[in-house]
């Protein structure tokens, strides 16, 4: 428990650099011969787009992915100018001038887009290139069908659109037997065959386990850098973790059988029991539903080398842990450790998904880069 | 539907500050004649506590509350040195040289915390005053009752804290009926007797509606200023929404009947489908348990003068909504608003409370401040 005397009431969530560099490469080893790039969106899922785009540089990464112009900013300042920069949600007018700042690629969705693109470039000399992304039936955000067939045929369009990746996303990656995969590889490859000879991408993290049917290219790795697991594939399950959430212990106490704990009063101690507040709430990103009450104990952290239930309702900034049993002095300042290898499991506690409570965690914590 | 020729894809949160300004009035006509501070931990609950601070400010606020000393120092900058700012985690060793620089006073919640402070401020001519805060039955941070009496006999250490401020945290003041309630205004009446002659605060939003007994000289008011119900009275439903997340519309596209939509292929038009796909997720904290499926709808969304259902799953930066019925034209950047006067059900029917959803909004929208 290092650096207890001098802790902050502040949480820390830590960001394990070396950990994301070797899921980066393990990535890489299992597509290869094809590229992975790495979806940096949403401020690298919460964990920091600045830093994780630079160690994630650092392994050898030189195609990132952002959903919007404004992130794609904030990255290009932090790895530089030779990686390419796709942004996902493609052009928007408000957002031309920061593509061409900052030389980002739209992917286009549309044939708006497409339009809107061409003629935004007419006055610049080196624009950036541009990515196809087309609808094979995720029905989200991507080229429709009807489209599919102009964007074919304009050749004038897809000169001026100087397009250097052709690209679309599965929507059930994550379940390898579901029948929309093989139907999405198929209309993919009968749009790609009528696309100019550029780079092809299909899979997301949990399509490299899918097979090299559908790795083509270029793979477009998310959650999987981040320690996050997707699949029942065991293969999938090595990915290493990379976020700890670690709360302070702010103030240990002692409360009396048949006492209450927290808002709504919503555990009771059955005995004596000994606690200790640890600071960091649903502000920090964990989640009111890992509460503890006298119905159920939902999660513990990990304090030390034990673990300690989470007991009555986690609050915005504060959460209660008992330590009645905990085997040892627990010293304030103290880290109570949250997600890291317990992830996926304290996600589906709090009844959602891990992707979801990643990116909710680096709102407040101090982050702390492992290894950098 | 104004700047829609405009838009960015990057998603806006509107915070009204003529409706914070009116809740500010509203609960300080509800608590007179007692004072009503001000809660802005946690990025004042998301919102941006610089902006808010400023505006609660504005309408007369002079006693903030924040939970690190790390969030004092921040509004210490923005409303500048004429108010007071507690800190409601209390001194932490690594904070202590911010609590001198920024005036900010701490709130003790123990006997380690006072004589820690008190140590600190040997050296210092002008030290911030503190507030204590007894713990009277919610069994989190606070002085325990066995800490309290050495509070009560200690002169010297009353002295050396230079305490302007006596107070307690209601654990149940949402359920008006719940018997901790008078458990804990007995407590703290009983403690504060023995305190000094100092101003005295027990309620948060919930409990001014407890009765005037509980209002003492000074409220504290978070949830409510920011347009958040939490209790079933009546006069709790006069507050007004101050949050809607604005998600621009990406792209409109037809969706056959039997076809599937999003992550998971949750949904299934059962007819011939248009949908748009809207520049929102959970990211921008949107929960993904508002997502809908064949199992059931979970939510709307406002477009125009209209509600549109959210169908499939609600992804990281995107979100599908079901227009087939709108009646109008849906122009590319037109919003879909979120939240706002929905902010209760909507959290409910994510299986959050309003606080937690609130927390999570600002971590990658635009702010946008509305009549600032």
């Amino acid at each position: 428990m290092a650096d207890v005397k001098s802790y902050s009431s502040r949480p820390v969530l830590t960001v394990n650099l070396t950990a994301l560099a070797e899921n980066y490469k393990y990535l890489a080893a299992k597509a290869s011969p094809a590229k992975v790039g790495a979806s940096v969106k949403a401020d690298a899922y919460g964990l920091g787009a600045a830093v994780v785009g630079r160690a994630l540089y650092g392994a050898g990464c030189r195609i990132f992915f952002v959903a919007h112009a404004g992130e794609g900013k904030i990255l290009r300042t932090a790895i530089g100018s030779k990686a390419s920069i796709y942004v996902l949600s493609g052009n928007t007018p408000q957002d031309t001038a920061i593509f061409f700042g900052s030389k980002l690629k739209p992917v286009i969705n549309s044939l708006t887009q497409a339009r809107d693109w061409v003629k935004a470039c007419q006055p610049v000399k080196h624009a950036p290139r541009t990515a196809l992304h087309f609808d094979t039936g995720i029905n989200r955000l991507g080229i429709p069908k009807e489209e599919a067939e102009i964007f074919a045929t304009d050749k004038t369009l897809l000169t001026d659109l100087d397009v250097d990746l052709v690209m679309s996303h599965l929507a059930c990656s994550g379940e390898p037997n579901h029948p929309l995969n093989a139907i999405q590889l198929a209309r993919f490859k009968k749009i790609a065959g009528r696309m100019p000879m550029v780079p092809l991408s299909l899979a997301n993290t949990g399509a490299i386990y899918l097979g090299p049917e559908y790795h083509f290219k270029l793979v477009r790795t998310g959650i999987g850098l981040y320690g996050g697991k997707i699949t029942d594939n065991p293969q999938d399950e090595q990915v290493k973790p990379v976020v700890e959430l670690h709360a302070p212990v702010l103030q240990i106490k002692t409360v009396k059988a048949g006492e209450t704990l927290g808002y709504n009063a919503s555990f009771t101690a059955k005995n004596d029991m000994k606690i200790a507040i640890v600071s960091a709430g649903y502000a920090d990103g964990l989640p009111v539903n890992l509460s503890g009450s006298d119905k159920r104990i939902v999660t513990s952290a990990r304090l030390g080398k034990s673990r300690v239930d989470v007991i009555g309702r986690v609050s915005m900034d504060y959460t209660i842990l008992d330590i009645t049993d905990y085997d040892g002095f627990v010293e304030l300042g103290a880290k109570a450790v949250f997600f890291g290898e317990d992830l996926e499991n304290q996600a589906a506690h709090a009844h959602m998904i891990n992707y979801e409570v990643m990116t909710h965690l680096g709102a407040r914590c101090r982050k702390i880069y492992v290894n950098e």
